[in-house]
């Protein structure tokens, strides 16, 4: 896809539910301290589409992606018959069938388009992103691409949580809820950025999952097996170094010095691994442009919120890069942008 | 997409679990006679990959999906490094995180490449199809991609399934598990099969759903929500009116008579819903591929496992249109081919 005409980002939209859960509430909520959270992730709020004290779900993923997506139409100034395919990522949909995507078109006014859903984590927005661009270079002339998570369906906050294990209590400050959603088209408007490269490749091959999320059916729903699995050390290891290398590897693959780059959106898993990746990459002249700390890991959503910080920064002629890990199976991701 | 080179379809794999179950076996499990199942669906056996007397899971999506993707390969002479991407659809997939599709994709030896799993129902394979014929037209030279599902999942053989209402019961007799795969190439090869046209349209607006399939999650688990719901009625109504029209607006995007069309592979909702659809198209001309009286609604399988029957039967000039209807949020499907 490298020579491909690229595709172009209007806009950006993004979606965060209800009020944020900050570390004093969370830590209350999970029996730890303020400052023990602080060590852990760094991570310093998140937002749930669950209320955490009703337990009542007040905001679905197709709730939040429509949000997003609508505030990205209206910001490209689009209407829905100017979108010619919908393709949404997220490893939480609200139901399997039907997709959360189809849902969203829906709520959209979509009708008469292709609409594809996307099982993947954190670099499901990129894997759109891809075949939006490739939907583009085939004759779309403007689409939608669509990332979100409800993390909150795999966490319990009515467990008896001072109690799990410091490796599942983990998983209860790291992620939160959210959605993004860019439009593209196939001519510069609105933001006018260029995609110039997009890094989507599996490195997989023979190495142990990072993370595992899982479901249950009808026959196993009474297994005690966990749904939500991490491995932070493998994590730890492997996440720095795959992130150094995918950001070369971009720069390479569109041909940009390190010193024309302005602004570099890196892997937002927490606070802390964002703060070791940036230092790792050692590229100080260049922007960062992160919103873990206040947003949490909100997977498939993560790149659309960077993005939305990062468009009120980005001046004509600026380069972008973005980089993420999905630890599941080892997938390398990323893109580079540049405003005409 | 009309107007883009085609892709070729080189080989097909299929993979189904264990022995067929049939209406004797199911009969007696479901508490209900042959004859009741016949007149209700006309399906005559299906696979599954839980042991229905022991429970035991003994074949995943990943297996079946691994085991139909390797015989495509062999079929078509091809080998891993000349795989560049792969496209995996499914309604019910192993884990969440890591895709069945990456897992897929470490059974087989494939690396370094785009690998992307679809979430969708019975329009699964043309929405793979669709995609990997524009990811083929971008400039790959050769991909795979896979359907499948393990519908044993939403399943419960072990309930008292004498007393259940019958809407629900249908469900017991209609689906069955299965895998199918094929290998696309830029070039003809191997069975030299030309797709010619597809379509894949989303024309649910405003219309409730037809089919809803859920998971459970960790906070969700314990309530009683049917994970499987189906609109029998709206099915029955609907999905044979959308199978003519998808019919003929496929032959009008391909600029085919019906007259030269000689193989069509109708939708494979249940053997009963088939016979029904096929004498309402009225093409008595055309040879009929279907494989569902076999192997039961296996989803994501359903095309392939009819390209598995049609391809020994398809010769060099021949035309065969592929028409499948996705009831969930209401998607109009198919597929043109022509062998060259």
């Amino acid at each position: 896809m490298t020579g491909a005409a690229p595709a172009y980002l209007a806009s950006v939209g993004t979606a965060l539910p209800g009020d944020p859960v900050d570390n004093t509430v969370l830590g209350k909520l999970l029996g730890v301290s303020e400052e023990w959270i602080d060590i852990f992730v760094g991570t310093r709020s998140r937002h749930f589409g669950r209320d955490l004290g009703t337990g009542e779900v007040r905001w679905s993923l197709a709730d939040l992606c429509a949000q997003a997506a609508a505030e990205a139409l209206e910001s490209a100034a689009l209407e829905a018959p100017d979108i010619e395919f919908l393709i949404l990522s997220t490893t939480t949909p609200d139901t399997l069938l039907p997709t959360t995507a189809s849902q969203v078109a829906d709520r959209l006014g979509l009708d008469y388009l292709p609409v594809y859903q996307l099982q993947a984590g954190c670099s499901g927005a990129v894997q759109a992103l891809d075949l939006g661009r490739t939907l583009i270079a085939s004759g779309r002339r403007a689409g939608l691409v669509i990332g979100g998570d409800v993390t909150h369906r795999h966490l319990d906050f009515d467990r008896e949580l001072a109690r799990i294990p410091t490796d599942e209590l983990v998983n209860y400050l790291l992620f939160g809820d959210g959605a993004g959603a860019a439009v593209l088209t196939a001519e510069p408007l609105g933001e006018r950025v260029a995609v110039r490269g997009v890094l989507n490749s599996l490195t997989g091959l023979g190495r142990p999952a990072g993370q595992t999320v899982d479901w249950y059916g009808l026959t196993d729903r009474d297994q005690d097996r966990p749904l939500l699995r991490e491995d932070y050390k493998a994590i730890e290891e492997q996440v720095p170094v795959m992130a150094v290398e995918i950001f070369w590897e971009l720069l390479e693959q569109v041909g940009w010095q390190v010193e024309q780059l302005d602004h570099l959106l890196p892997p937002q898993l927490s606070e802390r691994m964002t703060t070791r990746i940036v230092e790792r990459l050692g590229v100080p002249g260049v922007h960062e442009v992160s919103c873990v700390g206040e947003t949490g890991n909100t997977g498939n959503a993560l790149p659309f919120l960077q993005l939305a910080r990062l468009l009120p920064d980005l001046r004509t002629g600026q380069r972008a890069l973005g980089v993420t890990v999905e630890s599941s199976k080892w997938i390398k991701a990323g893109f580079a942008l540049e405003k005409v």
